[in-house]
């Protein structure tokens, strides 16, 4: 029974399932972050999931990586497992620009985050959906 | 013909090849710090990776983080690729401390860095190897 930590929860929003992990948009606008959260209960580690649950979070990572560079043309995607503060394991993938407000720095830890207003986070979603064509369950 | 980014030349050292990645220790005593480059010349993301060389990097990342709970004991493993400086697509896999000095926060671009000493470099390099057992070429 897999149950999403709540922090995760509190600053995302579900964009959908894929094979393996949880697909969230963090909710902040000001860049485009999504999070995979394999939906494994009691897993902090990569390496504490199966060497099949592996393959299918990298191969995650990489179509998301694809979905950022496809909508936002970042220069660079960063793609982070920390969990200092939320053990649970997630892993980000992030387009990074230039002109964000860490560069060259990680963004993790940074702010000010700016919410996306309702309407747009409706549309990013769903472009976001759109662009996972096949990759959502 | 694969070459290595200059600037991750002269921060570490290497460690051994696994099947995919070149394996390097950053040259920081603080924390245990170790660096993923898959030899593959011009790749900047893990998405321009094959999916055969997916698999085999993130079975590296699994067995890095295993030597590093092995001989340090940190209560968390942080896994990123960023390469917002250096594009070279190189993933870190660090041992995370409480006491370090950047916890919780990430650990990139913060200082002080302090070198290894000769000897500390090589005793550390060879307990590495020994944890690695069966994945060095």
């Amino acid at each position: 029974m897999f149950t999403l930590n709540e922090r995760l929860k509190a600053d995302t929003i579900e964009v959908g399932c894929l094979e393996l992990s949880l697909l969230l948009l963090m909710n902040d606008r000001s860049l485009p972050w999504l999070i995979l959260v394999p939906e494994r209960e009691g897993i902090n580690e990569i390496d504490e999931l199966s060497t099949a649950e592996r393959s299918v979070l990298i191969e995650e990572i990489s179509c998301v990586s694809g979905v950022i560079r496809e909508l936002y043309h970042p220069v660079k995607i960063n793609v982070g497992a920390l969990g200092n503060l939320v053990s649970q394991l997630h892993v980000h993938v992030i387009g990074r620009f230039p002109k964000d407000r860490a560069w060259p720095g990680p963004i993790w830890g940074t702010g000010p985050i700016v919410a996306y207003g309702t309407d747009e986070l409706n549309e990013v979603s769903a472009k976001i959906r759109a662009s996972l064509k096949g990759w959502l369950k």
